[in-house]
């Protein structure tokens, strides 16, 4: 399989990331409810494959995509943060994360992921990432990053897990694309305990500027 | 079946129900675009029942259950516009139309719908539709009612038509909902050739006030 840069995220179903006041020490995603975006990854009762995660029912064919399809990681400096570096460790196989930030941490966490701090634009940290990726997919996760993937066209596919929760004034995923349209192909939808999973192709013939 | 408030809309991906620059005369959607989020009720090549709407593959089954269940539709003066009234006659049944709005036109157009303008609210505006819709449902279509009745806990289903599009800049259909979450519970998703098809039961319970 090709590699493909993917924006893997779980969302509401309106789209938000992360509720109102997230970053927040207490509450890192802002509010309780946004937690549920992520029901889908432990709701179960068995860990997947000793890792971190307990995905239940439909959602560990998910997991094990993920675990099986997952090259690197692109993020940025607050998902970075929010998630605490992931100890130096990415959850899934100890992935390469590449953080696209002016401001690397003096002191990263030290861990089994190589890490990766670009600073050169959203163009360099995709292209490394897909380097240290291989012949696996690199997998974008945090709105800002996302969306300046999305509007320089580096994207190839978006996984959305989609929660059944509106979050009202969260952030979003889709904001400040301005008024291009972007045309996808869905790829395929999966219902599962706590998310439908849905997989859509960019299509990029479709995203050249309008005449 | 208990007769159900739905908002039952054509949304992107994003969550637009028109692009950017909606409401001008010779594009009423905002920009090309925004056509293809009704692309799974014009896709086909029959038409449906003698109607307008030609849907093709799985989505026959969703207009059928749409034929089936719609008992009355809830809009706002803007959609009503946009749709020019439906020129009196509901496509679907010829259903009743009920107009949230403080500025009745003052000459309707004359079909086969029962038209009624309602301007004393969201509340009496749903009350009356549900009386107009007997034993079938009420649907909601346009964003500002949508909002309106949810923000009230009107609302018991909402069934999104996903179409695969992302719409940038366009007029979002879950915005102004404050910071309550909204909790919810998948009914169904339907995969067919120009959307995917989610219906979501709201939960009442979690929809309180949170202490």
């Amino acid at each position: 399989m090709t590699p493909k840069v993917v924006i893997d995220m779980s969302v509401s179903l309106d789209g938000c990331i992360a509720g109102p006041g997230d970053g927040a020490p207490q509450a890192p995603l802002g509010g309780r409810g946004a937690q549920q975006l992520f029901d889908w990854l432990f709701s179960g009762d068995a860990p997947y494959a000793g890792s971190m995660f307990r995905p239940s029912g439909a959602n560990r064919q998910v997991v094990a995509e993920m675990f099986a399809r997952a090259g690197a990681m692109l993020t940025g400096r607050r998902t970075y943060e929010i998630a605490h570096g992931w100890n130096g460790t990415h959850p899934v196989n100890a992935i390469p994360v590449v953080v696209l930030t002016h401001a690397p941490p003096a002191h990263p966490p030290q861990g089994r992921s190589q890490l990766v701090f670009v600073s050169e634009g959203i163009e360099a940290a995709v292209a490394r990432a897909r380097e240290l990726a291989g012949d696996k997919d690199v997998g974008i996760g945090g709105a800002s990053v996302a969306q300046q993937a999305l509007r320089a066209g580096l994207v190839d596919e978006l996984y959305l897990h989609v929660a059944p929760l509106l979050l009202g004034e969260g952030l979003r995923l889709f904001e400040g694309l301005g008024s291009r349209e972007i045309h996808l192909r869905r790829v395929s939808a999966l219902e599962a305990p706590h998310a439908t999973h849905v997989r859509y192709q960019v299509l990029r013939e479709e995203r050249a500027p309008q005449p």
